[in-house]
């Protein structure tokens, strides 16, 4: 299971209850390894409180006293931040860092990691990131509780990872079936019109198919495609 | 602002920390509507402790006897649950609840209902919702805290918001321009191809805007496309 290669690191947190929460937040969306870099209060009742039916993670939790003992064999390092900064980190979107993390998390380990409540990553600390990640939030009030970042972060990945396993699901899109069906009529469309000749066209498919996968056309709109590709190759009859 | 035209309903909740929470979660993310009905406790120092920044939401709080009352005037309702229903309700993920949201919210009235922590919405409160909302979760460990589940669907929500303000953030997209200039030139070539004629065209059009406009191509892509299709425009001479 890759995402248990992903591990949440929280550094400094001031209330504990915010560790409950967050263990909590994780176990929703399937991620369970957490890391507690110098904790102010842990163990202690409030995070049990919180933690619900997750103390599981509290329990297995490892404590550590540095940040650089958290990221250990990390080859994936995000860093939330509220905060906006004067120096220009690489950043990612919320979606693109799932995306980011589910790839890495196939064969190899990636941290997820939040600073302190209320002052975040320290510049420092930044500098360890491989990406700062950025939740686009209200900017009269961006304040996002510690456990609500880990959730909307943990949420993004999980969903990624359930579109691996089923790509069809939820969306009203069309079976792989249907969608190879396209791509072959795409193609000969392509070759009956001039458009591709060679080599090139291997590349030029393989492009296509990514951004109309992005698409997930439903059937109606496969139709309306198929459609035009069929009266451009009658065209010139 | 068509936010304001949302309200977040919380039903008869336990426990007033998670009524501040969920005003903090809300306001993050630009929602400032609360209705709270039957709470068990509220006003209570719990709730404006989780508050933290967002007590003017607590201050303004609607709080109402019926779960009919806090409905009123509300066009959409949806219906947050965790537990599977044995009966087949109407049911939305996260995502297609939050573009049907946002659209409604244009003009009309939305409601997003919150049950007790512990049993979520009843059957009879649910016959009063238009459609489920279902946030896909660890299937052996669903239970979201109440100001999670808010969270993720209000982040959802501002998502699709700022999408609208700018189709183009985060994607590696191109501008509204070029988009306009590719949907000109592939109206142009349906027409010249003879796919379309008369009034159906119109439809056909918005149809595909929407499937393009979801795949977001970047300028490469763009120039794929454009270039199939002057293909297409020149096969016959």
């Amino acid at each position: 299971m890759s995402l248990e290669n992903i591990k949440v690191v929280l550094v400094h947190t001031s209330h504990p209850g915010n560790i409950g929460a967050t263990a909590r937040a994780m176990k929703t969306m399937g991620l369970n390894q957490l890391v507690l870099v110098k904790p102010k209060c842990f163990p202690h009742a409030d995070a049990s409180a919180r933690a619900s039916g997750a103390d599981d993670l509290l329990a297995n939790a490892q404590v550590v006293d540095t940040f650089d003992e958290a990221m250990g064999d990390c080859m994936l390092v995000l860093g939330l931040s509220a905060r906006s900064r004067k120096i220009a980190w690489p950043t990612l979107a919320v979606s693109q860092a799932a995306l980011t993390a589910w790839q890495c998390c196939q064969n190899q380990r990636v941290a997820l990691v939040f600073g302190e409540e209320r002052i975040g990553l320290t510049n420092e600390q930044l500098d360890r990131c491989h990406y700062l990640v950025q939740i686009h939030a209200n900017p009269d009030y961006p304040s996002l509780n510690l456990a609500s970042a880990v959730q909307i972060l943990s949420y993004a990945i999980y969903q990624r990872s359930l579109d691996d396993e089923n790509p069809s699901r939820g969306a009203p899109g069309v079976d792989g079936e249907t969608m190879e069906r396209f791509y072959e009529h795409l193609q000969q469309t392509m070759g009956d019109i001039g458009f591709i000749q060679g080599p090139d066209s291997v590349k030029l498919l393989r492009r296509l198919r990514k951004l109309f996968n992005r698409a997930k056309p439903d059937q109606h709109e496969i139709n309306i495609l198929r459609g035009i590709l069929s009266a451009a190759q009658n065209y010139r009859k």
